[in-house]
This record gives structure tokens, sequence and C-alpha cells, in this order.
């Protein structure tokens, strides 16, 4: 049992919680809590951490894990995020994806992210985007950082389940048009009401920085921008809610 | 010019601040931020404070409040939220709105909101609330304070333009019912999804706690409970996600 601060164990889970670097080095990510734990694919896990107390339990099957460590309450409870943990805790491979366009068939769906910051707004879409049945989500180099574990919490486990890539978003617009996928820019100005828009067999929606838009660069190569429309004096809506509210309109409600 | 972290107004502020019960006690709340402030009605203002670069920019309109305080700008960085403070800050009156359920005339939509937690939830509601037309949010006594810096910052000044009253849900939700407001319940087990509504004059949503749902006493009490489709393996969505979904739904999509 790992009863100690300074194990090296424990260090390197401290540094891969908070260090972008580190987790890309590694290929690792942290995830914490039952729940989450139980949702990763076990071929993913490499190596699976019990608090003493939950694994005296007996209530957590362990048998489908290669690698498990018993840690001290204690000790758990210094490399915990919460005030009171519930004892699991897993170092996990980091998925890797490709976005293959020529591949794309009719009724595929995209989510493509320009620059999104907020780890809460990044992890609430990847939610939000498998509840919508998005074929990929793209993010561009500027958005945060997918395994940031602020944006894996919010995912509510759909991180395990949505496809994803990071990538160049103006090269990737310019692929899908090229494979008659229709690349649809949430605006503000210029833009059509989303309820005008044709019906797209082949459809990706970019959702911009949450301050900013979507970069120029980007808004320049769309195959159209697109408005949700608002009452009041509200100048603009929240980005999660943005992409929720695009991605259901054009798969449940039109 | 003030120029002391011991000055009572700057500790005044700070209690504003973190405090709720002062909060509720002196009637007041606190905003920050060139844009914000200017959206608040001056005569709601009740304190304008600018700091000393910013007062001397001369860029920052004084004229329509009647109360103004300038702040050197190590003492204004002292009770600012942010690295970089913009220089203006407010102490703002608390609205006071009222809800009678036998004045709301037909194509009214009130959202209510059971014990929301987040403070970064909840202002996006109001936010989002306000782009969809809501006539008013009633928030049970188990919500977040509305008036938390944080929820402040997430309504992006819907807050000064969105009516909202705190109160028992079950009395509201009987009382819109004895006047003909359909009340429907935001909830994942026996419930109809929400394309299979039919179309209500006088319409409340609720939304219920992010982890728990919408609580017993009031679920019994509503004309109806609905579900918002979903794909993959999602469990639930974000409450902001949600709400958002089904105001937009009713006013917009169907």
């Amino acid at each position: 049992m790992i009863s100690s601060k300074n194990n090296s164990k424990i260090k390197g889970i401290k540094k891969l919680l908070s260090s972008a670097k580190e987790r890309r080095v590694r290929g690792l990510f942290v995830i914490e809590g039952i729940r989450l734990v139980k949702e990763a694919p076990p071929e993913m896990v490499e190596q699976l951490y019990l608090s003493e107390s939950l694994f005296r339990s007996g209530t957590f099957e362990t048998d489908f894990y290669n690698n498990m460590e018993v840690v001290s309450d204690e000790v758990f409870q210094s490399v915990s995020d919460t005030v009171t943990p519930q004892g699991a805790l897993a170092l996990v491979r980091q998925p890797s994806w490709s976005l293959d366009p020529s591949e794309l068939g009719d009724g595929c769906r995209l989510l493509l992210l320009d620059d999104i910051q907020d780890p809460g707004n990044l992890g609430t879409m990847i939610r939000t985007a498998e509840a919508a049945g998005v074929t990929m989500v793209v993010m561009s180099e500027g958005c945060a950082d997918i395994f940031n574990p602020k944006v894996i919490r919010s995912t509510m486990g759909s991180i395990f389940r949505v496809p994803f890539v990071v990538d160049d978003l103006v090269s990737v617009v310019e692929a899908l048009k090229a494979e008659g996928v229709i690349v649809y820019g949430a605006a503000l100005d210029d833009a059509v009401d989303l309820r005008e828009t044709e019906k797209a067999e082949k459809l990706a929606i970019v959702i911009g920085n949450e301050g900013n838009g979507i970069s120029k660069g980007v808004l320049n190569s769309v195959s159209g921008k697109i408005r949700i429309p608002m009452e009041g004096r509200v100048e603009s809506l929240n980005a999660a809610v943005s992409a929720a509210l695009l991605l259901y309109y054009f798969r449940f409600f039109s």
C-alpha cells in the first residue's frame, strides 16, 4: 500500500493533474470518481488506484484491471480534487482518433471548436455532442486541453465515447467542403437564421471562442454563417448553449 | 480619493462580494466591469467606484450617477475579481419583482428552477431566459444566490432585464396551474419526448438540481414530465443546456 505523499507514483499523478505538457508527454490523463472510472474501458486504464477504505469495502470490482494499487486514505485525499473523495482514481491512455473526410457518409455531423477557452464549456460540449449523435469533434490548437481534469469532469464520461481530434480548423473546413460537407459557422453578423437554412446530408458546425467568436480565417472558409434567434437585448449566448441549440436543431428539431 | 484598503467602504464591498447574508441585509449587490456597469440602469446604482486610471482617462461617462468615488488603482485591484481590472465597479440595489399568476396572459413562458447549485449554470440560465423571451424566472430557496458575483457575471447583463423571484416551487406550480398554465418538468424517467407535447398558450418549465433532478414534491405537482431526446450513452445533459433546449424548442423550434 502507498502510504507516503512523496511516493513517486503519487507525485506523478499530481503532475498529470496540473500539467498539460506532462499529460502530452506521457500520453495519459487522470480520472477520478467511482462512476467515471467504471465508464473508462478497462483496456485504456494504465493504472487503477483505490483508497484503502474503498478497497477494503470490497464494493469496487477490480478483476478487469491489470494494474491496481491501494493508497492510504490520507494520501488519496492529498491527490483528490474533492473534499470527500470516493476513493477511485485511474491513469488512462489518451485515445487517438483520426479524421478522414473522404470516409464521412450521409448523416455525418461534426462539431468544430475554435479556441474554446473555458474547460467547463468544452466538457459540456463533448457531453452534448454525444447526446446529439455527433460523429466527431474537431478542436483548434487554441482550445483548452481536453485532458484537463475540469474538462474531463464536465464530459460526464462522454470523453470515452465521442471521437475527437485537434487540428488546424481552416484546413479541416476546406477538406470537409471538398467532400461535400456543408460547414456552418455560428455568427452574429451577416448571418442567416438557422431555421432558414437548407437541410444538409453532411453537416459540420463551427463554434467560436467565448469572447471573440470564430476567428477570421475560419469564418472566411465556412459554407455559410448562421445565427440563433434571440429576443430581448441579449447580444450572444453562452458557447456551450449555442453548440447545444445548433446540434439539437439540426438533429432533432428541424 | 480612497487610497487605503482599510477604508470602510472598501471593506463593505469585500463583504458584499463574499457574503450572501450581507447582500440580503443591505439589499445590494456588486457588479464589475465597464460593460456590465453601463448596462445597469443608473437609478439602480447606489454607488459607483472608478479606479484612478479609468477616471483620469475620461472615457467613462459619470454624469448619470449620483454617487461616484475614485479609488487608487492598488486599492481597486484589491477588491477586484480579475487580474487586470477595468476599473469600474458599482453597488446596485437588488430589484424586487413579484409574481401574480392571475395576471399572466397568453404567450407567457416561465422558467422554474429547483435547487440549481452551480452559479455558472444559474447565470447562464438567466441569460438564455432573456434570449428565449421568458416572462419570469422563479427560483426555489435552495438555488444558489442570484446576487453571487459568479452568477452576475454569467448573466452578462440579463440580471437587469429578466424578472425573477425566489419562492416555494410547489405553491407556485399549484398557483400557475390554477390559472391555466401548463407546467412541464424536465425529467428522465416516465417522461414524454418534448416533441410529442401539445402546444401550450401559457407555459412553465421546471429544471431540477444538477445531480438529483426535480425534487419529489415539485415533480408530483407538475402537469407533465417531459424529456429531451438523447443519443449515445449519455444519461443526462448539463442543467443550463437542458433549460436552453426546452426554452428554445417551445419558443422557436416547434
